[in-house]
């Protein structure tokens, strides 16, 4: 299998990857609520998306990079939205 | 900057990414539902790790590939959770 072929699945899981955390945005600001959504997991799983985007820099891989930098940016919104709906009731 | 150091970045991302969704599946366990949780999200998520694991094989990315079995473990027994808890409400 050549490289292009190896680079499509990197950018295919990296499109679900990072596109599956829309649906949970859309859900949040419908729902105006968050609460059982664990504020250590979107904690911890940005910290970790974090090291993930310094891994793609130092290995050089365009998908890891690009993905974990929009995943970042959606769980930063996720974690906005839950905080800002808790603290309204 | 040496390979261990680089591969070290991808470890503790990895374990981040990881262990971030063990706090979801207790919260989901101990409070028996995680409706405001999205099953677009867990869906999309699910499929998006396993491409992962097939591009973390074709790149032989230790980190990639040993953090997205377990992500993928994880992720099925949140999935599985909710739809549980949602069907007997």
């Amino acid at each position: 299998m050549n490289s292009v072929n190896i680079e499509f699945f990197g950018y295919f899981a990296a499109i679900l990857t990072t596109a599956a955390f829309l649906p949970q945005l859309i859900k949040t600001l419908k729902t105006k609520k968050a609460e059982d959504v664990s504020l250590l997991t979107l904690i911890m799983f940005i910290c970790g998306v974090s090291f993930w985007i310094l891994y793609g820099f130092k290995i050089s891989s365009s998908p890891i990079l690009i993905a974990n930098i929009i995943t970042l940016i959606l769980n930063l919104f996720i974690l906005i939205s839950k905080v800002f709906y808790s603290k309204k009731i």
